[in-house]
């Protein structure tokens, strides 16, 4: 099944745009976790899709949070994925980017091995690192356009002699590349009215992916208002930390689903 | 030993500039490597070293052609940087970049883990992004400023009211940046007009890793001229394909320490 239904199933069918973000911390787990089990890194994954899978669209797996476990984040991020219901979206985080032979050798480990339904895909090297993962025409490649950090002036600020920021001109360029494969972008919810803008210029086909509600402090009223599309659908709107990390005890993962709850509603709230 | 002293003293131990870019490619090793080792993609990286370590400054890996191969890949990645001298320069090429809590992750997985000496990163997430880099001090992050692919000109072209491309504001930055941790550029040897101007940016105390002569076609004596500093130092030159693929039978390693032994003293006749 190609990227745009499976998104536009499980949106309706869990009636969310919530995606949450699986982004382990062995600081942060639930100390009880720790002590018990012995793959409690997994275990904690598990409890908490089970504790959320009926309220998301996706799950996000942001590549660093495993990689600094080598060999065995490996191991936890393609259990994790094996684990997910097939029917929800599985965007792997990792913002790769190198050029065209490279680029292809990542996109074949994100999508032939670690079978993710999307990646995220820095725009710094422009088309040809950008290309091959538009090759997979069933996938979608989340490009960043405007990211949810407060240093994401330092060059997406940059600014043309017509004004055009960089990250409008990031956003004419995925609408382009958008011809050849499968593109969305990633616009943080601590910039409304950037993403008002990224939403213009895209239009209504190509999906956004935002994080930055919750603990990084964007307004899910605007984020909705102006990430969505005149459906009310096509944004997928990520919480990590707020989320994953809302209990601390035995019970961590009915926090995380009365978290998770809270958060989808409001959202649905101004769709 | 800190960064700046290492490649220093490698430097005028080896008297070379040359970096050799071991990114392993299973359709391209020596047939008779893989039907015969047990390790053949390990056996062909400790060839390679053991032909071209008094010829070098530096090893770059590039992450992409070892997490292809998933876990075996970082196996792989582990063995081949406890392998190679202490005294030689070791470069995870892995473009990373993430907002800060995240990137912080990545840097950790890069020199604590995998004991790497420099890093590449990607700036469009700005200063944010960087900053746990900066923080390990005796490392150096290469930062990405002038990419050696042809669709480079995509973003690093964009340009402002004063006529400035994307590519000398992120020179500028990095020069900001090398005030709180020690940096690096990346600058593509396919593009010397630019290479020049970067270095005139930086001034000569960051050192440059310039990929793209040999197969991606960068002249050498433009890019010792206008990539080196006054003293003639403070410029890796990187090859990958020219020099590990350059036999293809059992005496694969004499024709990489020919083709290693030629670069580097071809970079040498222009310093």
């Amino acid at each position: 099944m190609d990227f745009k239904t499976k998104l536009s199933n499980i949106v309706h069918e869990n009636n969310s745009l919530l995606c949450v973000g699986l982004d382990i911390d062995i600081d942060r787990m639930p100390s009880f976790l720790l002590k018990t089990k012995k793959e409690p890194l997994f275990e904690f994954n598990k409890k908490i899709i089970d504790a959320t899978k009926d309220l998301v669209c996706a799950y996000k797996l942001n590549m660093a949070f495993y990689e600094v476990f080598g060999k065995k984040g490996y191991d936890l991020l393609e259990k994790t994925v094996r684990y997910t219901p097939k029917k929800i979206v599985i965007i792997l985080d990792g913002k790769r980017n190198d050029i065209g032979n490279t680029a292809k050798k990542y996109a074949k480990m994100f999508y032939d091995k670690l079978k993710a339904d999307a990646v995220t895909i820095n725009p710094y090297l422009g088309f040809d690192g950008v290309k091959p993962f538009l090759e997979y025409k069933d996938k979608c490649g989340f490009i960043l356009c405007r990211t949810s950090n407060s240093s994401a002036v330092d060059l997406q600020d940059f600014k043309d002699s017509n004004g055009r920021f960089l990250y409008e001109h990031v956003a004419y360029k995925i609408k382009e590349w958008n011809k050849i494969g499968y593109c969305g972008a990633v616009v943080g919810a601590t910039y409304p009215t950037e993403l008002r803008k990224i939403r213009r210029i895209l239009g209504d086909d190509i999906p956004l992916l935002i994080p930055g509600v919750g603990k990084q402090g964007g307004d899910v009223e605007k984020t909705v208002k102006y990430g969505v599309n005149k459906k009310g659908v096509n944004a997928i709107i990520n919480s990590s930390r707020g989320i994953i990390y809302a209990g601390e005890d035995e019970n961590f993962a009915k926090f995380s689903r009365r978290a998770a709850e809270f958060l989808k509603e409001e959202i649905n709230k101004y769709r």
